[in-house]
């Protein structure tokens, strides 16, 4: 097994690079960090070599062996990880390919100019949890390989389909295969306890502070809102997706 | 109006004492920041004193004058901030009392050992949202006044009722007052959806990785989970916290 120790080795540069969105557009991979990633790596064909600290226990080296592995000092460790503290495992994967069909993918959530990583990365999470088929990443929403994102999806993005693009063509595509488009609006909506649960449904989020683009919202079939029974303005993006996405789907 | 320059000034190391617990602890105070939180807190009569960088516009200063301001230079604003580029703008407050009384306030959620600031002031965000008239803090839990609970708040934190507490004691005495106590767990419990809204309802939610002390959730009348359709493990607490306080709240 090859080992590296200096951080200003060539290969080094490459690994850092993917910690930038123009560095992982140019390669078409990214940089999976921790052990509970890496272990939900191994189950998908995603892995393009490993890299691990030559301390690192928390996962056994047999179990790695069918991906090239390079032992790295603790030095390397800092220099290609997000966190300030590195677990000591990291992957280079590749970009998981685009293949959501609204015949067989049947709830989605459209994210249209959510910015925060942290909520995108719960919003994955949360769709997962809540059985959604796929997310949409629409204009202005930031990248799902931001390795905040990834760290606040928990491994969730290997579990959904996933895909960017225009969300004027997709809600266009959603509702001539039958799927019902809701938006999210504070005014010229429905509170959302009126929609009743069904198979089939497409949720479009919007950005932390202008929320759904207009232009959208009237495309939609029917926009719905959450009702604010105190005194705050609004509800972090996260948690009103887990609360509207709960309520659409049908309990099995 | 009195005017610092200064960050070395005695004041200034006053100020800087509030972003610790120990300083907020000793003085009873806590800090305040950014235009749309002091704009809550004028409504309050939290409010000590004020400091705003001289060349800060947001806020017409005549709305200001009812306390006493100090001018400050940008580094002693800097010198203050718990972010990386602050506003301008701060206040000193005194915390706020506690006085939840299970014959008033009869919504609750009550917090075992939730550490994530972030979490902890979405959860305050999203119970004033759901018309929540409490939130206890029990063991093991973050700090209210920690800077980034209080941000992530976004002024929740003045609409409802908090108090720190024993849960042990909080759940009897909930219970004395006919409140029926609800634990989140994945063992042994129901699915949310099986609760019926009610007008009274406490809520208990737990820390993120080890979830609520079981003798805690032995102690409560029911235990509820939420439903995983997916392959992700759990949910980001402040998103189980939306949907179930959601759930459980009777619609107006």
């Amino acid at each position: 097994m090859e080992e590296l120790k200096s951080a200003k080795n060539a290969r080094v540069k490459e690994w850092k690079k993917l910690l930038t969105k123009k560095g992982r557009d140019q390669s078409g991979n990214y940089m999976l960090e921790g052990a509970h990633l890496i272990e939900e790596a191994l189950k998908s064909d995603d892995i393009i070599e490993i890299m691990v600290q030559n301390n690192f226990t928390a996962i056994e080296i047999e179990q790695l062996r069918k991906f090239p592995v390079t032992l790295i000092s603790p030095e390397i460790s800092q220099a290609i990880s997000a966190t300030e503290t590195p677990q000591g495992i990291f992957a280079v994967c590749k970009k998981r390919s685009a293949g959501v069909n609204p015949a067989v993918h049947r709830k989605l959530l459209l994210l249209d100019g959510v910015q925060d990583p942290g909520n995108i990365g719960t919003m994955i999470r949360t769709a997962d949890a809540a059985g959604i088929d796929a997310v949409i990443f629409g204009e202005g929403t930031g990248d799902l390989y931001n390795p905040k994102v990834i760290r606040s999806a928990q491994g969730s993005h290997f579990h959904l389909q996933t895909e960017t693009g225009s969300l004027t063509e997709w809600i266009q595509k959603l509702k001539s295969a039958d799927i019902p488009v809701y938006g999210t609006a504070l005014e010229n909506a429905s509170p959302f306890t009126e929609v009743t649960p069904t198979d089939s449904f497409a949720l479009i989020v919007g950005n932390e502070g202008a929320g759904v683009d207009p232009a959208n919202l009237r495309q939609t079939d029917q926009n719905l809102y959450i009702p604010l029974y105190g005194k705050s303005e609004s509800l972090n993006v996260a948690v009103a997706a887990g609360i509207l996405l709960y309520h659409l789907r049908k309990p099995i």
